[in-house]
């Protein structure tokens, strides 16, 4: 019969849910195995992929961007974290899918129940060691497949990125491809190392002063390297990617090679140590380069921490993205107080902002798709508004706008929370929203130590909101690349993340919230870019601070004044004044009329 | 020449400094060694050791709470922690002693320069199987001793405590053993393990409910035990330290050994699984252990978590032992704001506290040696007054005092920073002393949901002080246990205390200071007991908040009223209102009168 529906559903151009499960169970049972493993992924690991990648979104129709199907003979499983069980719930149909929390019913409890010894299938280019290994302990056989089964089946699936990659000239890198491979190549040699694994497309983008097309969001050429200790590169990028002008720019010391040679390239490593980023390297490597008698030398991604720490060009470009964004949010802004509220809907108002943006120099996309949540849709934290979903924004309700741009010269998120009024907010809104922005203020206020992490600072913007019992289920700041992706680590403001000390040049947003599920949701986020701090009298050692680098007013109709300390009250003019200084004078008429009311002196 | 020296050195009663380094390097030498390992440390791993352990004081003059010796054929040298690099200065000679910064200069650093295979000799009861893997990474060759190599040599050390382990009854200890022991062991079966090595004392004597005096400032019989899956106990103490009241209180279910028999019974535990500690038990145990050919576990000691979240009892005890503390500091410091400034030394004032403390009942020692510290004394963390180094306490100074005490109710620990007059105290100082009250205020308000960690928090008290660009070399707080350790793991408000998530009924200090070296230091400090929060409005799951158990009024002299925020003074007055009226009934005349105005609203 599988056979049978597999002849069937090549003829039809649109197979159904049922069909497509239906042919992955035919092909796991055809490998003699008695489930697969389809998660959220691609072979780079990262938050984002191309089309020909939605392989979890294609099986079971839930476009989250974290999830992990299992499927087995007889039943099929998708793991979803918290942010994305409700979303799940209506994207899975539920007569195929049996929906799990993935921290609460891990898949390896669900192993675990299985006879020891169950054979399940997974690409190797899709998990890191140490996923493949959490699940092995389970007591089931975990076996790499050396082709992914999904692939087998997806008989429309769309072609992989194709689109050149193009260098990223050094006005907005700030330092050359060479000098940078240097610096990570010296790096290797003092730890006795012959060469890193560079698994992550972000650090061969950052290294090779490359960028590329291949995401709606994230301005990447998916593409792998290996880094030599003589700072040599091979980067593994279809040939025809590449033209004349992008080889001139790789220079002589990148040698361009198909992703297919990576297998040969690694097996050329033997007797070699070969440094590689267990968080960010698929298990596929390592198994690769023990097979070919290389040791493998688990560490930090060399590009990773000076990735991180933009350099002095890149931090001009960050301050000129930003200035140049603040622009089209104040467009935005003051077009959207006056415009009336009579058919407007979320949708309509991102697109709008997007447009304002799009006029902006150096512009290139949106970071990532907006979340416009009105009313109880702001309470959604990943909110996206669809067709399906997008909905009227109304007079007198709050109204969350979470948004970003990718600029040449730097990457841009900012949230604000807008009520629409025309009546007053209500005393509760008000309060709460305030506090927010008493965690928010707090934050972008703090001066701090050398040593101190994102885990330590976390409180600090919480503890207003804690004083009356509130809280928020995500972390306050996340790490910004430079054009590159809008979430970077290795540092993070959230109790989860790892507590890597804050270094100069580093970009975090600071964005606490609160969310009323059903009814609304608050938000307020400004990127942060970590500097030394002036030294102060009866200072004994360095401290860093942050300079803020969004540019754009706080809505004054959800400020409850009497609820600030003097010090907040400053902070927020003193904000406020910066942002008509600084933005003011690229508006013209009405939009500088706004500006100077909403940036006035609380 | 060594074997004559030896000879020599029992004839005196004295021997020098040069004499016991020697007679240790003609020990070693017999053993075939190129050297050997002295840590300060006993069997026990605890932060107090008794005289007869004081090996390290012994052999290299030095007294602070933790240090290692590495003692070779030709050179010596003296490893420790940034605390006590001054104090290990002057107390070590420097002819026979190098004297090194333990994490800038680790011993493994300097063994990494001998031939490999060096044999470097330790013993295995005084060190964790951690911490000699991290010195074998060298590529020496530790060899354990059946022996310790200082007491082959020290001639005339003090006998082991031998004084008699008493029970702490139910009124204070809240839950008989029995159900402490049924607890723990069903916390072994359902992770299916047979038994646990206890190896720290701390935990018998919770588990137990048994106290001693082996200790100057905690109340613990030294002793080890081994608990069964099946709540039975061995306790390793030798049975001339039990009378038949111990006995009783024991029961049959726990079975009194000599601690020569350990070997023995830890033989007995072929093929069985047992758990053990590896944070807080000798290397020696999982040695043995292995070579019994039992499993070793790697895991938490079960009385840990248990031991650190009081009971009702425990936390009704802390807050009658907080209240006669009080009273006592009350009239030391009602005296102390009276007394002429001419010739009352730190010691002078650290005993007349003691004395008053002593007439309390339940009274039995200090928790720790108090931190009597004027003017510049004030700005060694760690300072304690000999009479080497007492000084009178002068007018017009900064005056740190650091006390506690153990009660059989409770133990206490505070400190209070106060200005000696009779003039007006600097506007730096008192600025200062502003920015650490604000922090120990704001971490004392804290709330917080379940799941936040000490290091979460530390931040907190730190933030007014890092806005100026000051901070401190020391946690915020640190554990207490309830008539045990003044430092009780696991919890901690520190960067580098594990993230362990705060529990109701844990004991915590608050202690921000700020340290002007040569000048003054500043230190507030109260316990806090973790509580669970009422719930709010709008609030929708639990959170914690700090129950503040130290009653003692701030120096309003040192408070700079201005820089408090209207909600800082509510706090620093709310506070004052509730130390007068649970303090002020027990005072009589003067001290009750000038409690009312150290009270008075500021």
């Amino acid at each position: 019969m599988d056979t049978c529906w597999i002849v069937e559903a090549r003829l039809t151009n649109a197979p159904t849910p049922a069909d497509r499960i239906a042919a992955l169970r035919a092909h796991t049972a055809r490998l003699g195995l008695a489930g697969v493993l389809v998660p959220r992924a691609d072979a780079f690991l990262g938050e984002y992929v191309p089309p020909s990648a939605e392989r979890l979104a294609w099986l079971t129709g839930f476009t989250g961007s974290a999830g992990l199907a299992l499927v087995l003979r007889d039943r099929a499983y998708l793991f979803v974290d918290g942010r994305y069980t409700t979303q799940a719930g209506r994207e899975a149909d539920p007569a195929l899918w049996t929906l799990r929390h993935v921290t609460d019913q891990p898949p390896s409890d669900l192993l675990r129940a299985e006879p020891p010894g169950t054979r399940i299938g997974y690409d190797p280019w899709l998990h890191t060691e140490a996923a493949i290994e959490r699940l092995a302990g389970s007591g089931a056989e975990l076996v790499p497949l050396d082709a992914n089964p999904v692939d087998a089946v997806w008989t429309d699936r769309p072609a992989a990125p194709a689109g050149p990659a193009v260098g990223h000239p050094l006005s907005f890198a700030g330092v050359d491809s060479a000098a940078k491979r240097e610096a990570a190549a010296a790096g290797l040699r003092k730890a006795g190392e012959d060469a890193a694994v560079l698994a992550d497309p972000h650090s061969v983008a950052w290294l090779l002063n490359i960028r590329g097309g291949d995401l709606f969001h994230t301005p990447l050429a998916l593409a792998q390297a290996v880094l030599g200790a003589d700072g040599a590169v091979e980067l593994f990028l279809d040939p025809a990617r590449a033209d004349a002008a992008l080889r001139a720019h790789l220079g002589n010391a990148v040698t361009l090679r198909a992703p297919a040679e990576l297998a040969e390239a690694l097996d050329a490593l033997k007797g070699r140590k070969v440094r590689l980023d267990p968080d960010v390297t698929p298990a596929w490597f390592a198994r690769r380069l023990r097979e070919a008698g290389a040791t493998v030398v688990p560490g930090e991604d060399p590009c990773r921490m000076p990735r991180a720490c933009k350099n002095a060009v890149e931090q001009q470009g960050a301050r000129a993205a930003h200035a140049r964004d603040a622009v089209a949010l104040a467009r935005f802004l003051s077009w959207f107080a006056a415009v009336p509220r009579d058919g407007l809907t979320e949708m309509g108002a991102a697109a709008r902002l997007l447009a304002l943006r799009g006029a902006g120099q150096h512009f290139v996309a949106e970071s990532f798709p907006a979340i416009a949540g009105a009313g109880e849709h702001g309470a959604i934290v990943h909110y996206r508004a669809t067709a399906a979903t997008d909905r009227a924004i109304n007079p007198d309700e709050v109204f969350l706008l979470d948004s970003g741009a990718q600029y040449r010269d730097g990457t841009t998120d900012v949230t604000r929370t807008l009520w629409t009024g025309p009546g007053e907010a209500p005393r509760e809104i008000r309060e709460r929203y305030t506090r927010v922005l008493q965690g928010h203020l707090a934050l972008a206020a703090t001066r701090f130590p050398e040593g101190v992490a994102g885990p330590h600072l976390d409180a600090i913007a919480r503890r207003p909101l804690w004083l009356a019992g509130l809280d928020y289920d995500h972390g306050t700041g996340h790490g910004i690349g430079s054009f590159l992706s809008v979430h970077e680590g290795p540092a993070g403001i959230s109790r989860a993340a790892k507590p890597v000390a804050l270094k100069p040049g580093m970009i975090l947003s600071d964005e606490p919230g609160f969310y009323e599920p059903g009814a609304y949701g608050i938000r307020i986020e400004n990127l942060l870019l970590v500097q030394q701090a002036a030294m102060q009298p009866g200072q004994t050692r360095p401290f860093l601070e942050f300079e803020v680098l969004t540019l754009a007013p706080y809505d004054r109709a959800l400020i409850e004044v009497a609820l600030l300390t003097p010090a907040e009250r400053a902070q927020v003019d003193a904000y406020h004044a910066r942002v008509l200084a600084e933005v003011g004078p690229a508006l013209d008429g009405p939009a500088r009329a706004w500006l100077a009311a909403a940036c006035a002196p609380l």
